[in-house]
C-alpha cells in the first residue's frame, strides 16, 4: 500500500521538484600543500580570492535548486564545526559526518540512500566541494538538464568542452544525441577514458568527440544504488543498512559497526564505468569555466584579484615584490618579499613554507608523501 | 713630571705589548634583511655555521694579541646587553656604547683616544666585528707585522690578495717594500682606489700591485688622532674632549652634550686616504681567506656545514629539499620545503620572509630602503 502511494507521488511531482544536491566535501588536496591539511583541507580554503571559500562557493551556486532544504554535505567527523561555521544554513538534518574517508562511492550511495529513504522519488545530483565554476548560471542550466535526463532513468554526468589538452583529467567519449525536448544538449556516453598522456590528450582534443569529466553525476538515487548493488553488492548491503536507521536512535551504533568495514572504491569504478558499459550513462557537454584546482599553478590562472603585476597574491600577507611572477599564498601576517623570482610558487603557513616553481605544482604531492614517510605529520 | 714617565714607559715596551684591539661593531647589514635587523645586525648572528656569531669569532681571533684585557668594543647603545651576553669575558670598561650611529671615524677615534688616555704609547688595531676570516694563525702573523710597522710612526692596513675581480670591495694599490726586518713583507701604500667596475677590477688584479681593502687600521693611537686632527680638526677636538673625562663621572653628561653633533664620517676618507697621499700608511699583504658576508649570495659559498646537497642550510629548520640548490636562512623553527628551485635564497625569521636568487642578492638593500620609504620600519 505503501509502494503504490510513492508511485503516484513520483508520477506527481517535476523532476527538478525531486533534486537534491549533495556537496562531497573530503579530499586533502595534497598538490596544495602546506596551505590544505588533513585538518583543514582544500574545501574550506578560498583559493580564488572571492572572499569565499570553495565550499560556500559551492552552497551558494546550488541553492538556487530549492534551496538550502535541498541540499546535503557529507564530510569528515573532524571538519563538522569548520563546514557548520562556514555554511550557516546547513540545518544538522542535511549534514553526513563520515568517521573516516572512505572514498567517493560510500561519500555519494550513502547520502543517496539517506535521502531516498526520505524521499523515494529523489534525483540526487553529486558535486564536489573543491571545484572551481565561474559561470554559475550556465552551470545551473546544464544541470536543469541533466536533471531532466536523469528522470528517465539514466545516470547523467556533466563533461566540460575542453580548452586545453589536459593530462589532469579523466575523459568522456561523447555518442548520439538522445534527443530529449527537456535536454537538447544531453548525448550517449560511448565510454569514460583515464586521465591520458598528452599525445592522447591532444588526439582527444582535436577530435572534438570527448569532453573533460568533472566528476559530476546525477541520477534518480533509486537508478544509481541498483547500479551500485550489480557491481559491489556487499557495499551496497552495507549501505542501505545504514540509511535504514540513519534518521533513527540506532545510527551511531550502525555507523561504529559498518563504517570501518566499508569498501574503499571511487564512483567512477563502482558504478559510473560499469553503468557506461551498460549503455546508461549520459552526458550534458557544458562549457562553462570549469577546475578543479589540483596544483598551485591552477591557483595562479584562477586568481583575478590581489595581483601585483605578475604575482597573484592569495591571503592578507604584506607583499614586496620586484621582477617576481608566479604565486603567493600566505596564511600568515608575515612581511614577505620577493626579488627577481619568476614563475615561483611561494605558500606561507604558520608551521610551513613552500617554495617552489609553477612547473614543478605536480610534485608537491610526492613531498608531502615524503612528510609522511619521515614522520612530519604534524604538518600534514 | 708625568710626560718623561710615559716617554720612558714608552721607550721600554715592545710593540706587541703596547697593542690594544678595537672591534668596532656597527652597521646594519642591509643586505641580509630579514636575518640581518637594525635591533639584531650582522655581527650577531652565527652566517658561517660555525655556532659562533661573527662577533664571538671576532673576538677569539684578537684574544691572543694580550688576552681578554686589550680588547675594547665599540657598539651601538641598543645593543649592549646582546654583546655582553655574546662576550662573556669583555668587561663594561673596555665597552664603548654609541649613543647613535656616527660612521667609523667616531668610533674608532673615540676607542684610541680612551685608550690613549689610559696609555699613552698604545697601538691600537680596528677590525670589524661582521667579517669572516677562517685562518686565524694566517691573520695573527700579519697583524703581528702590521703591529711592528705601526710602531715605526705609519699607519698601516692589511691587504687581502686578492682572489677574483671583485667590484664589491676598494682596492690598495701597493708600492715598495719598507724592508723591515720584524715585518719583511709590509710595503708602502701608493694609493687607495673605490670599488672598481668590473673592467678595472680585472686590471687591478691581473696587475697584481692591487689588494683588496678589509678595513683594517693599526696605529699609534696618537699618529692616528694626529692624521684625523688635520683632516677634521672639530670632530677630533670633541673625539679628544670626550675621551678626557670618559673614565670619570661626567662621561654621561658630556656624550649627551658631545655625541649627537659629531660629524658621520668613515675611517677611510677621514685618515687613511688623506694620511696615505701623505706617505704615511703602510700595507701588510695577506692571503688569509677573509670575507665581509656582504650578501647572502657570500653566506652561500662560506657555508660548509648543514648543506643538504647543492643547499645551504643555517639556522635550525627542518628542511625538506628536492631538486634545489643555494642558500636557506632560519631563523624559525618551521617545515621548509623546497621543490625544484635553483640558486634561490630564502630567509625565513618569524616577521619575515624573503625569496630571492643568488643573482639578485645584491638587490636586498634597495629592498630595505623600499620598506623604509613605505613605513614597514617595523620589520627592519
Amino acid at each position: 500500500m505503501f509502494g503504490s502511494v510513492f508511485t503516484d507521488m513520483t508520477n506527481q511531482r517535476e523532476p527538478l521538484d525531486r533534486f537534491f544536491s549533495i556537496i562531497p566535501a573530503g579530499g586533502i588536496g595534497s598538490r596544495l600543500w602546506p596551505l590544505s591539511r588533513a585538518s583543514a583541507p582544500k574545501f574550506l580554503h578560498d583559493l580564488t580570492g572571492s572572499g569565499q571559500t570553495l565550499l560556500q562557493d559551492t552552497w551558494d551556486r546550488l541553492t538556487p535548486f530549492g534551496g538550502r532544504d535541498r541540499i546535503l554535505v557529507v564530510t569528515g567527523k573532524v571538519h563538522k564545526s569548520a563546514v557548520l561555521e562556514q555554511i550557516e544554513d546547513l540545518s544538522t538534518d542535511n549534514l553526513v559526518l563520515e568517521l573516516s574517508p572512505k572514498d567517493s562511492t560510500a561519500a555519494i550511495a550513502l547520502a543517496a540512500a539517506i535521502l531516498m529513504k526520505r524521499e523515494p522519488d529523489v534525483i540526487i545530483g553529486s558535486f564536489a566541494a573543491d571545484h572551481v565554476i565561474t559561470e554559475d548560471a550556465k552551470f545551473q542550466a546544464v544541470v536543469r538538464e541533466a536533471v531532466e535526463v536523469a528522470a528517465t532513468g539514466k545516470i547523467v554526468t556533466i563533461g566540460i568542452e575542453p580548452t586545453e589538452a589536459s593530462v589532469g583529467f579523466g575523459y568522456i567519449k561523447q555518442g548520439e544525441k538522445l534527443g530529449l525536448a527537456a535536454a537538447p544538449n544531453a548525448r550517449d556516453v560511448a565510454k569514460f577514458v583515464e586521465k591520458p598522456n598528452i599525445a592522447k590528450a591532444r588526439k582527444y582534443v582535436e577530435s572534438g568527440d570527448y569532453l573533460w569529466n568533472a566528476g559530476m553525476f546525477i541520477a534518480q538515487a533509486s537508478v544509481l544504488l541498483a547500479e551500485l548493488a550489480k557491481s559491489e553488492p556487499e557495499l551496497h548491503a552495507s549501505i542501505m543498512e545504514l540509511a535504514e536507521v540513519w534518521d533513527t536512535d540506532e545510527r551511531k551504533a550502525a555507523i561504529e559497526r559498518i563504517w570501518p568495514k566499508l569498501k574503499k572504491v571511487a564512483i567512477d569504478y563502482s558504478v559510473a564505468e560499469p553503468a557506461a558499459a551498460a549503455g546508461l550513462v549520459a552526458v550534458v557537454p557544458a562549457n562553462f569555466s570549469w577546475h578543479d584546482v589540483g596544483d598551485f599553478a591552477a591557483i595562479a590562472e584562477l586568481q583575478s584579484q590581489g595581483r601585483k603585476g605578475n604575482l597573484a597574491v592569495l591571503g592578507n600577507a604584506k607583499v614586496l615584490a620586484d621582477s617576481s611572477s608566479g604565486i603567493l599564498v600566505s596564511d600568515t601576517d608575515r612581511l614577505i618579499a620577493l626579488i627577481g623570482v619568476e614563475d615561483i610558487i611561494v605558500v606561507d603557513t604558520p608551521d610551513a613554507l613552500l617554495v617552489t616553481t609553477k612547473e614543478h605544482a605536480q610534485r608537491v604531492k610526492s613531498l608531502v608523501d615524503a612528510l609522511k614517510a619521515t614522520g612530519h605529520s604534524d604538518v600534514l
